[in-house]
C-alpha cells in the first residue's frame, strides 16, 4: 500500500512534467514556475483517496491478475484527473467561503502574492484534465466516454455547488427551508457523483465496460456518497477535534446539516423555535443552546440508526449484484468509510 | 443580417430551455430560476460576433448552397457555445479585475444576491458547453474533435490569462519586462484563439474538415486576432469614448498595451525615465505625461504604418490559400475589423 502511494505519487511528476510542457502553450520560465508552484501546493497534498481508488477499484474489476506497468500508469493518470478536479474545487470554494485554511496551510487565495489570481488557477487546473486524458487516452476506445464522463460529473458537482450556496442564502433568512430531500439533493450533487461514482466510472471504462449498463453501481456509490456526507455532518458536531483534525463550525455556518435537518423534523414547536433563534449564530452560547438541543433529541442515537440501516441496505443492494468483481470494488469502498471516526 | 441575428437569437432560448430540464441535474424551482436569470444576464447581451461568425463562416464554405434549417441550428448551437465560453471568461474576469460595469449594466458578482456566488456560476457557464454539445453533436464523426477544439481553446485562453495577470504583477515592478514579444503571447493566447481561430475552426469541423490540415489558417486567424488587439489598445488611447463606448484606462492600469511596449521600443533614455515614472498611476497628470509623450514619439503614425503592414500581409497569406471558400471566410473576417473606429 505504502508502496502504490508511491508509484501514485511518481506518476504525479509525470504528469506535471508534461503539463509544462504542454506545446498547445508557449512557455517562459515565470509561466512555467508559477504553475508548478500552484501544482505542488494544491493537487497532491490531500489524503488521495479517490485517486488511489481508481487503482484498488481497476485491481478488483481484473480480478486478481497481475496488473501491466502501462494499466497502472493510465489507471493513475486517471486517479491523479479526480485529485485535480478535487483541487478545482476546492481553490474556487475556499474563495467562495472566504476561508482561510486547507489541510494545514493558508488557502492559495491567501498567499500574498496570489490573492484572486487564484480565480484564473482554478480555471488552469480543471483545463489540465483534457490535457491529461488527451495526452494519455487519445487513441482508447473508451476515450469519448472518459470526456463525457468527467463532463457529466463536473456539471454534477458545480449543479450541487449552486444548491448548497443560494440555499444557504435562502436559509437565513427561512430555517424550515432545510429538509431531508434538499439536504440528499445537495450531498449527492456536491459530493457522491464525483468522490464515489467518478472513480469506480473510470475503473469500469478502463476495464472495457459501458458505464450505460451499470446505473445500478452508480446508484449504489450515490447512496454510498451520501451516507459518507452524513458522517461528516456527524462528526462536525460530535466527532472529536483531535481525530478529525479540525473544529467544526455548521452550526454556526449555519450549514444544511444533516443533524439540523433530523433536528427540525422531530422536534416540536417550542424545540423547533429554539432551534430558529440560535442556529447560525457565532455566540458560542447560541451554539451550546443548539448542542444541547440535539442531545436531548438523542440525534446520537438517531445517526447510529441511520448508520446501521445505511450499511444494511448497501450491503444488501451489493449482494444483489451478478458481478462478483464489481461487489468486491462496492465492498471495499463501503469497508473505508463505514463506522469511520475521522 | 437582422433575420440571422433573431434566428440565433431564437436558438439561445431552445439551448436554454434545454439546460434547465438537463436530465443529469434535479431542478428545483429555485435553482431553474437562478440558473435562467443568469444567463439571460450574462450570455446574450455582447455583440455576438463571435457566435455569428460561425454561421457566416459556415454559409462560405458551402459555397453558396442555401444551409438546411438543421445546418443553421447546428451552426448557431456551436456559436452560442463560444458566446457561452465568452461569458464564463467575463464573468470570472470581472471579479478578478474588481470591475464595475459590463456592457452597460453592473457586472454579475457586483448584485448585492450574487457576490462570489459569480465564480460558481462561471463555472456552470462553463459546464454548459459540453451539455449543449452532447445534447446536438453527440452522434456526429466530429464530436471528439469538437470536445478536444474546445478544451484547447479553453487552456490557451486560460493560459494567456495567466501570464496576463502574472505579467501586471511583474511589470509593477520592473516596465521593462513589457516587450513586443510577450505582449504578442498574451495577445495571442487570451484573445485570438478564442475570438478568432474558434468560431472558424468549429465551422470547419461542420463542414467535415480535418483541422490538422488547417493550421495555415490557423495561423493568420491568430495573426488576424493581435491585429485586432492592437487596434483595441489603440483605441483605448486614441479612440473617440463616445465612440467605443468608455473611456480607457489602460495607463492608469499598468496594462501591457502594444502602445507602451512601442513607446518603450522606440524612446530614448530620457524618455524611458519619463514612462518609468508616469505609467501606472491614477492621477491625471501622470496620464498626461503619457499621452503626450505617445505624441512626442507619434505612435498614432506607428501604427497607421503597423496597420497597414498587417493588412497587406494578411491578405498576401489569405491570397496564397488554396480554397477560394476558405479565403472568402478569412477575408469576410478581415473586412470587418479593418480600419475599425470601435
Amino acid at each position: 500500500m505504502a508502496d502504490l502511494k508511491s508509484t501514485f505519487l511518481n506518476v504525479y511528476s509525470v504528469l506535471k512534467k508534461e503539463l509544462l510542457e504542454d506545446p498547445a502553450f508557449e512557455w517562459s520560465p515565470d509561466s512555467r514556475e508559477w504553475v508548478e508552484r500552484m501544482l505542488d501546493y494544491n493537487v497532491p497534498g490531500g489524503k488521495l483517496n479517490r485517486g488511489l481508488s481508481v487503482i484498488d477499484s481497476y485491481k478488483y474489476l481484473k480480478e486478481g491478475k497481475e496488473l501491466t506497468e502501462d494499466e497502472i500508469f493510465l489507471a493513475s493518470a486517471l486517479g491523479w484527473c479526480i485529485e485535480w478536479l478535487q483541487a478545482y474545487f476546492l481553490v474556487l470554494d475556499d474563495i467562495m467561503d472566504s476561508s482561510h485554511t486547507r489541510r494545514g496551510q493558508p488557502c492559495w487565495f491567501r498567499l500574498p502574492k496570489v490573492g484572486l489570481i487564484a480565480t484564473n488557477d482554478g480555471v488552469l487546473l480543471r483545463n489540465h484534465i483534457p490535457r491529461i486524458l488527451k495526452n494519455h487516452f487519445r487513441d482508447k476506445t473508451y476515450y469519448v466516454d472518459l470526456l463525457d464522463l468527467f463532463n457529466e460529473v463536473e456539471f454534477q458537482t458545480a449543479s450541487g455547488q449552486m444548491i448548497d450556496l443560494i440555499t444557504t442564502l435562502e436559509g437565513e433568512k427561512d430555517l424550515s427551508k432545510y429538509t431531508l430531500s434538499l439536504h440528499r439533493r445537495i450531498v449527492q450533487y456536491k459530493t457522491a457523483y464525483y468522490s464515489f461514482y467518478l472513480p469506480v466510472a473510470c475503473a469500469l471504462l478502463m476495464a472495457g465496460e459501458n458505464l450505460d449498463k451499470h446505473v445500478d453501481v452508480k446508484n449504489i456509490l450515490v447512496e454510498m456518497g451520501t451516507y459518507f456526507q452524513v458522517q461528516d455532518d456527524y462528526l462536525d458536531c460530535f466527532g472529536a477535534p483531535e481525530t478529525i483534525g479540525k473544529i467544526g463550525t455548521d452550526i454556526e455556518d449555519f450549514k444544511c446539516s444533516w443533524l439540523v435537518v433530523k433536528a427540525l423534523e422531530i422536534c416540536n414547536e417550542e424545540q423547533k423555535k429554539l432551534l430558529h433563534e440560535n442556529y447560525g449564530k457565532a455566540d458560542p452560547a447560541n451554539v451550546a443552546k443548539v448542542k444541547a438541543l440535539y442531545h436531548e433529541l438523542n440525534l446520537q442515537g438517531v445517526f447510529a440508526d441511520y448508520e446501521s440501516q445505511s450499511y444494511e441496505k448497501l450491503i444488501a443492494s451489493i449482494e444483489a449484484h451478478p458481478s462478483k468483481a464489481v461487489q468486491a470494488v462496492l465492498k471495499s469502498f463501503l469497508a473505508k468509510i463505514y463506522k469511520r471516526q475521522k
